[in-house]
């Protein structure tokens, strides 16, 4: 086939491609990832690209503007390649928006300590290492070296079922007798037994490092642990790459399945781990080979995809994965880089809608501990609600979609430096007071930036209960901008930025959606068990959302239930933390397999009367007014 | 590197070598496996080739005669190509003697019916299959597909820890929904845990085999089994191909730790496993995907170049193997070709110099399970004398050599069909009579034929107590032939041979040292239990010596003790029986770990003793002849 050359711009990367390769597909191959909510089917118009030069065919689609039009805008999903071209491509279709550095060290961390039930568990890592002295064999003692390493380890640990790896066997005797038998043996927990990992020369047991994961539709957090100590090193956040090819997780089921569908998206998850991975012990100072097992939680698609399991079952009804449980294997043989040997174990979830990162978050939040009624609601692109205690358990999900974690929305962003959290609006002027994370300057907004945002501008009634601007001369920072009305938080001027940043009329209509479908299926979840949100004792908001919530804003816009604010704590990223504790103990992880088998889960979309309330609840706070008796808005 | 064609006739084979290679090597990489018992150092004089064209240069040797300098004989160890060649294999120099087809169905399988304890492990194959109607999954029952073939398992069978790889996990949706919910799996015993090693559409279950293999020094043999019937499908027999690189295990270990040495071992064992294994299949129409399991007894040398483990340590003092518990893995991590996903497991050794095939033996005679004082004898290169009964055992090993398995022997030939097992002499006329396995014309000797032979030859004064011919002008058959005084047991002419079917006095001093290793083997090990021969209640005779053992002339060439001969037992190859046994009862081979655990190890090469007792065995039946007292010759 005719071959092209295609360079991107401003990273003047060149790439050779097909002749009738999409631009979107092309860029892929460049290692850049667009926004695409849509999965290319030309409907969302988010990953409009310039062509500056050169020969592209292109669909007209009413996602361009005439004026985008005349500046060479395409959309790189409905755009193929036809000769060598220039392509530029411009920040606001960039996934992650290139104008923030994507990676920065993350709150998480220092959020997790609060978490209640997180020292709880006895200290037992997925992986262990043990610093050895051997017997030198010699003729009153015979046994071979596998079964003088075995009997040595049963000194220390009793370990009824051992296994040992051939590789590991082949390279035994030559290890054992050129480190004058001192050795360190990595043991790690699979399965039920115990595998002898790897054998190193000499004492390396100080070094002994895991990663914990939670894989997040939009968002992948990862947070190197060393195991010796269970402190954390360091987090990463990064965009999950699987964004460019759809928003949500229909999307990249149906993705999945087309040529090379399932490769691809297994692909973006994981070079989105390794980076992570490579970044924390770049920046740590830490050996590729001694981080030895990874523990991940995430949706059950993408446990699917990262292991390269085809997802299409999950949205074929009955809705069944292909495994919820999945066991320990070497992290290698899902492409993931740590040491060659070391192991990757995932949270098991509970069904198709309610993954390992809901297990994780019970797990890390001890509500099946407990005798107090609780309610965990997490917060994210598949919006997740736990009902119960220590004597059952009860789940349902909902797709929220990825307003909450900064994407999808004109100037959204993670919950990283820069990042508007707090907002407050003087109703005088309308003049807006901001907080960033870090305080630094700010960069965009995330989800708890946006919930203040709303909040306020419901509450200075810049915007009605609909979540429409009101036209009030007074108010200079409502204006028509290119997607509509848009209220301005913060003049490029004022922070030297390339772009003012705004909330759109789509933007409020994107978390009006996201909040509703979190609310209704929290709302529907209580009435099932025949309980309302009077009866609840605690509970718990978790998600990626900022490192601080306010309680009182959430509930103004109507995405928390009315209720005694004393009642409410917020966990941040509960996944990630039950990931950590479920690296750090073998109890802790024993325990996400009793709350995944525990729990069961509500189907929602046969629920005739889920559509009701959400319907009901696209509205601020709620079109039943009653519900909410202590918002005055 | 300059490269030159070597033809090898009469295969007509060609090779295109680097120059300087020698014709040994030359040989290996055409397929041709050449004798060398000394693995290709020049001494032994056993690899000679023909040049019959072209450019070699070749070392001076003592080994080739005059009169075959004149016809192009060299030693191909010594001889290395400087241009294109031909040259002729010449029968003699051949592994395995082509004159025979290498390969026929063996007598073992029938032997084995009758060996102590065969029925009676219970029934529990290494890999058993299932064949599982699942229940369709609907609203009501949801869970993974995983889950839901682990329940079905579970209804039929107890399996604590249940393992499944990420291969079959990948193909599990579409497997399950394409085949309407109908699967076999393949359950594997792996180290104490179940592995589901392979799902497969519809009912496959009736189609369930393992092989059985006996890896020994100089011997392959490898057995068919039906893992749902118990049935022996078919057995077949070949050299070890490794052979070539030395006739003993000191030898294969030197040759392991030349450069790709242990490559090219590991290969020359899997070689001649697959090539049976294939056979076997091909034979009986098995596919290759019904065969998920291999079990394998060898001595531990074997068994480590079976798995590519460096055997260095195995001659190092204090002697010491690397693993002799080895773990149960995928036989492809070996190179065995059977099912991809199939298991491969060894019966546990003792020591580096008593293997898992002793162990094996153990088993299938069942010393170990009764009150008499019971003595194993296991002829073959390595010989292998256990002692004891079921509160104790303790084991030796004698460096015997392959003669009673047939190599290293002018004439020496496997106990396969055409083998002479039986001899008789006229004492008048020195008339020969033979008897062959399958009653087919002769083509050599096998072990239990040469042990008659020279009870023959001694009963008729034809040799001498020393093993030297005597001059007596009435016996036409002895002669002088190229490699000194030799006896005709057949005429080519009787049976249309291409050569005599001859015993030389060099073969005789082969067979009396390898009698006088293991005799004085079984004589210390007694005496260390300050024990004597009659104290012990049974003898069993293991090896692939013949269908038959002649117990009397066994004992009149001083091979075996002179006791009661009701006591002996001839079992065959108690090695591949017990392995049979393994492979078809995981029960059985618990047993064979109990049994490895339980056996102490006598070091003969430190005590001082053996010596004596060996020089003073090198002699018919024994220089003491008050311990042969009913040999009358």
């Amino acid at each position: 086939m005719e071959k092209f050359k295609i360079t991107f711009y401003p990273e003047n990367k060149v790439v050779e491609v097909d002749k009738g390769s999409t631009l979107l597909s092309c860029a892929i191959s460049a290692g850049i990832y667009i926004n695409s909510s849509c999965g290319g089917d030309g409907v969302c118009g988010r990953c409009k690209v310039i062509v500056k030069k050169g020969s592209v065919l292109t669909q007209p689609t009413g996602r361009i503007s005439q004026e985008e039009r005349k500046k060479g805008y395409v959309l790189s999903c409905m755009s193929t390649v036809q000769g060598d071209a220039d392509i530029e491509i411009p920040p606001e279709s960039r996934l992650g928006l290139d104008r923030i550095s994507v990676y920065t060290k993350a709150e998480e961390a220092e959020k997790g300590k609060s978490v209640i039930g997180e020292d709880i568990f006895i200290h037992s890592p997925l992986a262990t290492k043990l610093f050895l002295e051997l017997s030198v064999p010699n003729q009153a003692d015979r046994i071979s070296d596998l079964e003088r390493l075995y009997r040595e380890i049963g000194k220390i640990k009793e370990m009824p079922i051992m296994q040992t790896g051939l590789a590991n066997i082949r390279r035994l005797g030559e290890l054992l007798r050129s480190s004058d038998w001192k050795v360190t043996v990595t043991l790690g927990n699979r399965n039920g037994t115990t595998e002898v990992v790897l054998i190193e020369p000499r004492d390396t047991s100080a070094k002994n490092y895991g990663v914990a994961f939670d894989i997040g539709t939009t968002t992948l957090s990862g947070q190197l642990v060393d195991l010796n100590t269970k402190k954390v090193i360091g987090t990463k956040i990064t965009y999950n790459k699987q964004a460019t090819f759809g928003a949500d997780i229909i999307t990249r089921i149906i993705y999945a399945q087309k040529e090379d569908g399932l490769e691809v998206l297994h692909h973006a998850i994981i070079d989105g781990m390794n980076m992570i991975i490579k970044d924390l012990i770049d920046e740590h100072d830490v050996s590729l080979y001694a981080v030895n097992c990874c523990l991940c939680a995430g949706n059950t698609t993408m446990i699917h995809l990262l292991l390269r399991v085809d997802p299409t079952f999950i949205r074929r009804d009955p809705y069944v994965p292909t495994a919820s449980f999945v066991p320990v294997i070497r992290a290698a043989e899902a492409g993931i880089k740590i040491n060659p040997r070391g192991l990757l174990s995932c949270v098991p979830g509970v069904s198709s809608y309610v993954g390992g990162d809901i297990t994780a978050g019970v797990l890390s939040c001890g509500m099946n501990t407990t005798e107090k009624l609780t309610l965990l609601i997490d917060i994210g692109t598949n919006g997740e609600i736990v009902l119960g205690n220590k004597d059952w358990l009860i789940c349902a999900a909902a797709s929220a979609g990825p307003a909450f974690e900064g994407s999808g929305v004109t100037c959204g962003m993670r919950a990283v430096k820069g990042a508007i959290q707090r907002v407050s609006i003087n109703p005088k002027d309308f003049s807006v007071k901001c907080e960033t994370i870090g305080n630094v300057s700010p960069a965009g907004i995330c989800g708890s930036g946006y919930i203040d945002l709303l909040a306020e501008l419901l509450k200075t009634r810049a915007i009605d209960k609909n979540g429409k601007f009101h036209s009030d001369k007074k108010n200079k920072r409502v204006r028509q901008g290119e997607q509509g009305m848009e209220f301005v938080v913060v003049y490029k001027e004022d922070f030297d930025l390339n772009l003012d940043i705004v909330i759109t009329e789509a933007d409020i209509e994107n978390i009006k959606r996201a909040k509703a479908a979190i609310f209704s299926a929290a709302s529907i979840l209580v009435k099932h068990m025949e309980l309302d949100f009077s009866k609840i004792d605690q509970i718990f908001v978790a998600g990626g959302l900022g490192t601080y919530l306010d309680m009182d804003k959430s509930i103004i816009i109507g995405l928390l239930p009315d209720i005694e604010k004393s009642k409410f704590s917020f966990i941040g990223n509960s996944s990630l933390v039950g990931a950590r504790q479920a690296l750090l103990s073998l109890d802790a992880f024993n325990k996400s397999q009793e709350i995944a088998k525990k729990m069961t889960y509500l189907e929602l979309s046969v629920d005739a009367a889920y559509m009701d309330e959400y319907v009901a609840a696209l509205f601020f706070p709620h079109t039943d007014k009653t519900r909410f008796p202590t918002v005055k808005i």
